[in-house]
């Protein structure tokens, strides 16, 4: 099929959900009148997932990384556009399944295509940018808004996509099958914490997802907000997997503290606050713990169960 | 510099004219509630530009594409996201250079950087992807309002960029320099017909921005609108150094009529709002010139002087 017809039978379809985008047979989109959150990621093949991931996965994947953003500012998912840039060899099957995993997610998150641009390149690293648009609440959660005293929670468990990423690439073995399972699971499809949240959006300081590793991205939380953040080691949530791995020796927990693809919800909320929403937490069946607290100062320490800050080698995932 | 200096130091200052972008220092931007024209388009290193054209220009040349969809729905042009996918040769002079160049037409066309990704590559092409958001007018022009015994218009001239690319791809050489300088100018400068597109909206019936080629997107029009066009060859309007290359027979009219990047405004136009239409060019010094009918049927025919059908071996650039 040549472009136009690819993307009247594998993109339209997506855009069923909103008027304004023409079944993308037009060359631009219309919104309404609202108030838009905006933001954009790019993955790269072989930088930010392996080339020969299932194409299903590599969409769904890329959807959730932004909506992993929306999450972390309480914003309701409304609208995407995509800008795919791919090989030759990507042909109508590839872009078939990478479309049925965006339908899949769409269904889910209650998403809409709404345009987009394709090119194919004859070789070169395939290229998939998607911008996000959602619904903000009257407050956003930012980056500067944490508060000396303050304390730093984060949704979910750490460090499981980092050790999956090792397992894909084969740097790491593991001979539990279904601890192996979950971590490549949890690498290759981000769960982004849009309902949680939402409901936090309101109790939370600062907010912000975790992608580049919890140390560094604390770090953008403590400079923006002109603070510190001390971090407890032995109080990062691990999954039974991670902790599995931790205690093979296979991985340490500054692996677990600086390793990138989280995407949970990392925020910074005043005392007063941790318990409603602990309790808001755990009525959506969503972890949420408490990891350490804003201090004053700058910067990120990783403190161990002596209190001793430790060494890291790096902070987290830079390109 | 590292990638968070990078943002900081060149495309934060971008930013300064939209106070929901936040500095550049979020994973969000925020948008107040209105209405809103989106459009996107990417561009690709050896497909849609030479590698080693100057990066000011190669920025200025994204930023037009997307300015011409605006300029034919007759948007104003508000704000711009970026994906950035440069190699790792592409350091800072080269990111100060592209973010002059954007500096310059964001200063020319009023617009304001709100957010983006960039990521580096060790090998493979560079992809920059550029996201644009505007003011609609109530009418929005779409592809699918051209009715039978409209005329069909087109602004400034075409073929330009297309000879323009020859010339800077050795293909032509032509011996006179400052036709030559203008032809490449074209290529690597669209001009995007932005208060134009904004004064014709009322008027017109269906418009679109001609990026790949005439014939091919005339197509389109006549598609979507269930209709056919007739466009005359004898009728497209072309520059004078275009006409020197057409008449050394560098160039056949074919070229003009299928040639991409001319990034001009493509419209159906009732005859009675011509005279109108024609005034509102002439005030703002733009051309614009009628180049065929709207008829029954489908499908574009390009007729020569006797109004024969020409033969034509391509319609227009597919990637």
């Amino acid at each position: 099929m040549n472009e136009f017809n690819r993307i009247a039978h594998y993109l339209a379809p997506l855009s069923a959900g909103h008027a304004g985008a023409w079944n993308l047979k037009d060359d631009v989109a219309l919104l309404e009148a609202h108030p838009l959150v905006i933001s954009t990621d790019t993955i790269v093949e072989g930088v930010h997932y392996i080339g020969d991931e299932p194409a299903d996965l590599i969409a769904r994947k890329l959807l959730r990384c932004n909506l992993s953003d929306l999450a972390a500012k309480g914003a309701t998912p409304l609208y995407y556009t995509l800008n795919l840039t791919l090989h030759r060899g990507q042909g109508d099957d590839w872009l078939a399944a990478f479309c049925k995993g965006l339908a899949q997610d769409q269904a889910r998150f209650g998403l809409t295509l709404i345009g987009g641009d394709s090119t194919v390149i004859a070789d070169g690293a395939c290229v998939l940018s998607l911008t996000i648009y959602g619904r903000p609440q009257r407050e956003l959660p930012r980056r500067n808004d944490a508060k000396v005293g303050d304390l730093v929670c984060v949704s979910g468990s750490l460090g499981d996509a980092a050790i999956g990423l090792r397992l894909a690439q084969g740097q790491l073995t593991l001979d539990d099958p279904a601890a192996a399972a979950h971590l490549l699971g949890r690498y290759q499809l981000p769960e982004p914490r849009i309902e949680l949240g939402r409901q936090l959006a309101p109790l939370v300081g600062a907010a912000m997802d975790i992608s580049d590793g919890l140390v560094q991205d604390a770090g953008h939380i403590a400079k923006a907000s002109d603070v510190a953040i001390e971090l407890y080691a032995d109080k990062l949530p691990v999954s039974l997997a991670a902790k599995l791995c931790i205690d093979q020796h296979l991985v340490g927990i500054e692996d677990i503290a600086t390793g990138g693809d989280d995407y949970e919800i990392l925020c910074s909320l005043p005392q007063s606050h941790w318990q409603h929403a602990a309790n808001l937490a755990s009525k959506l069946k969503e972890g949420l713990t408490i990891i350490g607290r804003v201090t004053e100062g700058n910067g990120v320490v990783l403190l161990n169960h002596k209190s001793q800050p430790m060494a890291l080698e790096k902070s987290g995932f830079a390109h």
